[in-house]
């Protein structure tokens, strides 16, 4: 939908200056998009070794330029109070010079990795002499959507700037000091570098308009990454005409098979659970064969309790359980991010399998089990992002599965599942080498 | 949305007899993406051996029922002038011996194809031991929009099953009897060798709002796919609440160097423009380098023209071609599908990659050229699902790529790009096997 359908045309006054700033935030969008679509085009022509440069430099240039960034985040963190921000949001917006450090560091390890671009994914000659590559190039330009954490300024830039492809960012307003400063140092060293100057983009503008407006510019964006609540990522998956990378919430499960080792159990239990709760890739639900419901679910409260972590459960889990409270169906469909897991006993695998399958995310579960059967059924019949055997649902991570950085894990089933990282930045084309070929 | 919020709440008797119908709709949808949903997860277990036998046996009774199948295409044949169909509507409409015969060849030909589920598309062991394996799995429930050719119906359900998918089949009015009576012989097929019942559905009845109904059903709809004109295409991605693979306009150019061999870019022209003008892998648009425009374009025109091709040209051309009408802005953004032709003189390699990303539709662009240096600048600057170096446009098709079969050719970037055949029928899920790691 073009801006001018959905302006009001009406005449009173107030209307004409709404109008006025819907038709200024149209032409502000419009630009930056042009900008990216043009800057985009140029970075096809940009050599691996000059983005890597660019981003070596800019870590550099983030430790050089340290108290300046600390200046503007101290500048956020004055506001923050006002804003109404929790003692976690302020934790998360807070830099300090090991939080810059680890920025830097950030950027080169991006640098390190092999570049996805050019890569050749599958190729053949056919029977009639035509050479057939299929080879990664850049998606085009991401509008990227995000919340608190200013160091993702950092690595949103680096992983879009690797991939080849350009970038639109928009910030919280809570950090728009520490983002902008951030932004400077890297679009300054960029530029010196020879990267392209409007391959990446700040928003420096407040209005929400402007969201709403890129969501309407499919000529000009060909992914939108959301990151943050699950309202904000809803509202732009139904506003957006291109495409959008979605991370919904993580609702994970372990189940404890009958055949577990139930010191193993535990152990990937409160590992899934407790190690850090407030993240997707956490437990929020635990599911117990009956076989070992009796001998597992006190030695598992215990654990989890001296943790600090309070059990909800079904009926079954409070024969065993009587002191906890019973789970509701919101709980188990429950993301708690927080020292809080849902409990049920199942009679199978198959009923832990369908427990899964109805209540979770499609984000990351686990079965504990020493059946190579049951094993096998769990991998084939759950139907989520990752699935773990005998490990802990937080090694659902770019990280942790060898792909480098991530700007988000994916719980849809297209283009992108699990991790996104460079690959999952790119797209393809075929090209097809002939000597005159025609088809008959 | 749900159909509830969209219901009209009047107490007149059209609106409440309007309300029961649309009522009626929405519980129809609801069950057959349900029974889809459940015969998907089943289709899980279903060996690639049966998938085959069920694949081969079809196209035997196809064969063995090909009486059946003519019927009732007479049936739809003898309702064509009523419903207005045009002579090119109806030939695709109708059915023959041979074209039942390649239907069912087109069935044996998905059976031999490699089975895409379960193959690990990478693996690694992490250094705590982890074996961390990318596999490839069934994506959903597909729901398969069409018009007119009746084949479609067995080669759409052959896709489906062999990538481990359900479908639900919704074929055009004017095929209806040929869709059901080929539909029935294949579905009693698969039911009698192993395949879940539900795995292969078609609607079977006529109201459009079936359509939108399932395209807000994104919990039992994995995934849209609408084949057909570009208003049917736009509709669908509109109003889609899950992922639409679409298959937008083909406007194909070919671009003739200063470097060309004039042969060969003639043989190529003229193949890409006229051994099949009605598919999207067809000429519409020819670029010439001003260099090589007085040699090529007397030559060319007369070779097109003595085939019937209509040109139309810019200035340039016309100096050249005075005899020919001036191509407009629409013609050079138009896909003709027919026996026309828009041509532009350009300054050089950057002005025809400048006019292709203007005005193409990212489906298929090829360059003539002896020099590698602009092949290599034409490829990476065009921004195309594929791209043609001394080959026709015309190429560009899942069996001449190598695929095997295919279910359209995306002119989308995210998911698939190009020919769409088992391989972008499916997605992957990430299988972790550990020992009882946990993280630290």
């Amino acid at each position: 939908m073009s801006f001018t359908a959905r302006a009001t045309v009406s005449g009173d006054p107030q209307s004409q200056a709404h109008r006025e700033d819907a038709s200024d935030v149209w032409a502000y969008c419009e630009q930056l998009g042009r900008k990216a679509k043009e800057a985009w085009r140029h970075m096809a022509q940009v050599r691996g070794a000059v983005k890597d440069a660019a981003l070596r430099r800019a870590a550099q240039q983030l430790r050089a330029r340290q108290a300046e960034i600390l200046q503007a985040n101290q500048e956020d963190l004055a506001r923050a109070a006002e804003l109404g921000l929790t003692a976690a949001q302020i934790d998360r917006l807070q830099l300090n010079p090991k939080r810059i450090e680890s920025m830097a560091v950030g950027l080169e390890a991006v640098a390190a990795l092999p570049d996805p671009v050019g890569q050749i994914i599958e190729g053949s000659v056919r029977p009639n002499g035509l050479e057939i590559r299929k080879v990664r190039v850049p998606l085009g330009v991401i509008f990227f959507i995000y919340e608190s954490r200013p160091n993702v300024t950092a690595d949103a830039a680096a992983l879009a700037l690797k991939s080849g492809n350009a970038i639109i960012l928009r910030g919280g307003k809570e950090a728009v000091a520490s983002n902008t400063a951030i932004f400077r140092i890297l679009s300054e060293t960029f530029r010196e570098v020879g990267i392209p100057e409007h391959a990446v983009q700040l928003i420096d503008r407040p209005e929400r308009a402007i969201v709403t407006e890129f969501l309407h510019l499919p000529q000009y964006i060909d992914l939108v990454i959301p990151r943050g609540g699950e309202g904000l990522i809803r509202t732009v998956a139904e506003e957006a005409q291109m495409p959008v990378l979605k991370h919904y919430k993580g609702n994970c499960h372990v189940y404890v098979d009958a055949s577990a080792d139930l010191e193993m159990a535990e152990r990937i239990v409160v590992n899934a659970k407790c190690q850090r709760p407030g993240v997707c890739n956490a437990a929020e639900s635990l599911l117990v064969h009956q076989a070992v419901a009796e001998q597992f679910l006190p030695r598992i409260a215990h654990a989890l309790e001296q943790r600090g972590v309070e059990l909800r459960g079904c009926p079954r889990t409070r024969q065993y359980l009587p002191h906890i409270r019973a789970a509701t169906e919101e709980d188990f469909a429950a993301e708690y991010l927080d020292l809080i897991i849902s409990v049920a006993v199942v009679d199978d695998l198959e009923a832990a399998i369908a427990h899964i399958n109805r209540f979770g995310s499609g984000h990351t579960d686990a079965i504990v089990t020493g059946n190579l059967m049951a094993a096998q059924r769990f991998v084939n019949g759950v139907d989520s992002a990752a699935v773990m055997i005998n490990a802990s649902t937080r090694f659902h991570d770019g990280y942790e599965f060898g792909l480098g950085a991530e700007i988000g894990i994916s719980t849809d089933k297209f283009h992108a599942r699990g991790p996104c990282g460079l690959t999952e930045l790119t797209t393809y084309k075929w090209v097809v080498w002939g000597e005159g070929q025609v088809r008959e």
